[in-house]
């Protein structure tokens, strides 16, 4: 940790925080400067607080030099993490796009979707049980019945599923139906107690990103879970909240080479929440594997203007199936490839 | 709900819309102007999915004209709203203060705690049991041993408390331990399941705002609490996160006469969080008053440089009592007191 | 224009919003909801001021259906625009990369960098002559004398010139140096005064989006100099700014396929500055390309680690050649060319 | 400024950065620490370029630890800067309110609010003859003309004018009608050709802060004025761009406690601009002043509805001059006094 000194700080002062430094058994670098006096903290930087620090008399500011994450940072972990979700692999050369309705309706809504995701040649499948609504008198999901809807035709076409886990009550139920990867909303990123529970299972988790999460916060979230035993952890980037209006979100396509840099976990983007619109979703598909996406998550419905929630952003199956195509030329120009 | 379609759509689109409309037992109204044709729905417009609508062919878009919110608002609900706590009016005329530390530390630091919000005037006290923290590698909060100090403390000087909630699966226990306010903080503001929660309790809930919620998407989460028949709901401005670092977040002091316009719940202001500085909560708080807050949630440690958690946010006892004497100036100038 | 009346707006009021609308030439249609009474203006709506009729009593809001742009709107010109700069086409099928260094330093660095231009394959470059930077005390750019080092080493490579201009009075020098291309900056994006003087010239104008302005401000700013009489216009998206700080700005790759649906005008994106560290460049300039853009504005240095400005963010000439090849192979997977 | 090196940095690369360094001028200091070397530069670290010194091999991050800006720092000026204007003074224990028109229209509109603002006791003028509007089809202001309307109706009372300057080449007109301050506003506070002019005259200027500027910037923006020779410069918060659109602009309360202990100079707000709504404008002036703010610059029509421009934003006489009561209360509740 740097702490630099206001230019008038006192003597008095500044033995105070080398003392304060020196209780928490780290040592110090003093560096008397023209203007300011700087004190490096020097051992684990882990152990000193940043605020409390800050509070002390004469302290202008406090910085952490090293970044607070470990077990999700590249820095300890060199190799690019590769998830297995049932002989799937996530994080490789492979780019893997998964696919699926907004929320669960019927067994008949469910019955083709999964048959055109397994059609246009995705290998995993999306669908909302429970849904995180704004309003309270809206559509709020099927439920644990949505969940049997999914599991039974996902099973048909064999496609392993990923589904969004609100509450920490439900997770049990989660792990009976054999749920092959949780999402955890947006709305979640920072709930710190849900990101805790999934630490302790042994299933992939999801992890969207705040509508207005920094990348570090982000990282930290993910710290949660991991701190936990479960590091198979997707990082889900859905865009970002932002001044302008004209779409519901901006695509943060700069965070994915952010990210692959930061973390040695795979990092997927979601092109359908990002824009909010279907007319979007390609150009963003195309821009998020450019860029380096480990995968997408893409809406899909077999009819987007019956949809029961988010109707205006579900692809339809034809193009989905076009979208495929361009996203393996993309893919194959940067050495990639999707089956 | 207005509907404005493209300005070369068919009348087979036009047509389409309009019985889609009516199937959902709404009337229309259609008005062909020179350039667009508007189509409005006359009926209870909560019953037509925004997004749905905009997916149908020739639509431009649609636009609800009636406010989402119904028991939150002070449209059906015109008088103000006043909550009972303990026999504490919060939401009149009077303006009441909140103070006590970020985190429950040791019962000596809880009783020099509630002896010193007593001393300044103040007539409920905060602390933080179970603190959401960034890092998962940080102090997570006393938790229920917490509670049990905060509790203690404060009957000793007969003040209500106020604390977070975190995990639904604590309720109960925040129940047991006659919790007097109930905080939901920024991060659970959409945390759905945890407002449904609260919604069915007996207990009066402050609810900060999410650091990027909009104001519309704040009164919908009230909203949730309220739907489940808890109307003592108290909003708390804290601070919204922009693209500014020179301050933790900015105090977005004009949600102040906007929130008391569109709602006639009571809404408070968290000084010590919005700026991050101790330095700052005296002019936060004297602008939060200013603009007809009916509340505060001042951070006060009995030794700021000591505390477990955002140290540099908190003011010591003394500078409590000399903020209190000026607020309770500018209420008297806006004809509101601070007894 | 719609506009929409309180719930318990009078009939008087009603009869005066009506009555305004009419004086302006534009006629009416009155739809009486349920919950709100809504009014129509048929005609012209550009003829309504939107915050005037909103301070007329009993009105809620009154909203503007019709887009305000026009000579750049697609909806008036259907077909893509294809800008022609010294026989350069920008705007159709293929895509075009414009290079070069931020600031124009010595007639070395100069001549180095148009044969690493040339030798990559780019048709155009760039170069600062008359630099925007945030402090007075830090390099100006080199003015004249830089606009002359930058058109005869451009010259000698046959390279069309695109350098920045800040001021109405250096316009005429620009024309004199046969500038091919002028350059707004992001904070003169709504600096009308200069819109309106290059709205008068015939050389063809790169507009930077401001970092913080709205798709809508940017699609006005270029009407200001569409209005002028030069309709040869050149969007060019440079990251926006939002509350991550771990990198400069956001690329909003978003605003590329909503400007290409409502402008017929070229977008092109500068991946450069958007990220702010030439690691990042490649990433973002392949997400571009993938999701429509006509082209880029990509900064590349001899030496970046001697260059006078934006020393980190600069491609080396080697970098920029294999950039090219990955976005050859991108442009061709969705039916596009680099030469 | 404090240059952390990578964890893997090497022995030569650490060496080349201290030769960068000592070649500026400037003293280092070595910190090993035990996860990072730390390099401090000790001397002017403004010789030190920061992206300059970051694209060098091995370094992660380099740091400025002191301001960039010095002649607006209270670092080196304690003392509040008071600015005399015509024998009023700004930035003193006085709060001046300046109000006004939002634009010249008619000689008889603005005899009328010469008037009202004279008896609402506010003794500075406000007024746009040129006005900066998103669209080119909308009233641009009566130029010229305007600024002689208003010369002339404001001696009549006596009051010194504010008005805004949006072009360098009608500088020298302002001084011919004695333009009391000078306002730049949030589209030009990076404009920087501007700022060098107003530089150097000798009248006050109002820099109003850009709408996404920080505060960091803003600082920097007054230092390019008065690296000039022109050191009578007010800060002028208008509310900032954020998420937020339920208002026009979130009003930066924190920024002016912030700005007091940055500068030494006054700092005014606009709650007009900043709401967009008059019925806000009581509220937010309340807060704006409780806050420590040297004075406002407020919106006031004769008959708002009749506005050319804002309409809805204009106090109406009677309620500036309760305004005034208002403010006159809350000033001297800390001290400070409006005549």
């Amino acid at each position: 940790m740097i702490i630099v000194m206001h230019n008038d700080a006192t003597e008095a002062q500044i033995d105070a925080v080398v003392k304060r430094v020196r209780e928490q058994g780290l040592d110090v670098n003093i560096s008397r400067g023209t203007e300011r006096t700087v004190i490096g903290a020097i051992g684990d930087e882990r152990r000193l607080d940043q605020e409390l620090i800050e509070s002390l008399p004469g302290v202008e500011q406090a910085l952490h030099i090293v970044k607070p994450y470990k077990i999700v940072a590249r820095e300890w972990h060199k190799a690019d993490t590769v998830i297995d979700i049932r002989g799937i692999p996530l994080g490789g050369r492979q780019v893997q796009v998964i696919s699926g309705p907004c929320s669960v309706e019927t067994p008949e809504q469910m019955a083709l979707s999964a048959a055109a995701v397994k059609a246009a040649g995705c290998r995993l499948m999306r669908g909302g049980a429970f849904k995180p609504r704004t309003s309270p008198y809206t559509f709020q999901g099927a439920g644990f019945d949505g969940l049997d809807m999914f599991r039974k035709a996902a099973d048909k076409e064999n496609l392993p599923i990923v589904t969004e886990l609100m509450d920490v009550r439900q997770l049990q139920t989660f792990m009976d139906y054999k749920v092959d990867v949780i999402q955890i909303g947006t709305r979640n990123m920072q709930n710190f107690d849900l990101l805790k529970e999934v630490g302790k299972v042994n299933v992939p988790v999801i992890l969207k990103r705040g509508m207005s999460a920094t990348v570090s916060e982000w990282l930290m979230a993910a710290e949660y879970i991991a701190a936990g035993g479960n590091h198979d952890i997707i990082f889900c980037e859905r865009g970002i909240r932002t001044f302008e209006t004209a779409y519901r979100n901006v695509l943060d396509v700069t965070a994915i080479p952010v990210l692959k840099k930061e973390t040695h976990l795979p990092v997927i983007v979601d092109p359908s929440h990002a824009g909010g619109k279907a007319w979007m979703v390609a150009a963003l598909s195309r821009a998020a594997v450019a860029a380096g996406a480990d995968g997408l998550l893409v809406e899909m419905h077999p009819n987007p203007c019956e949809a029961w929630c988010d109707a205006d952003q579900a692809l339809n199956p034809g193009e989905l199936i076009k979208l495929m195509g361009e996203l393996r030329g993309i893919a194959s120009v940067i050495g990639r490839e999707i089956l």
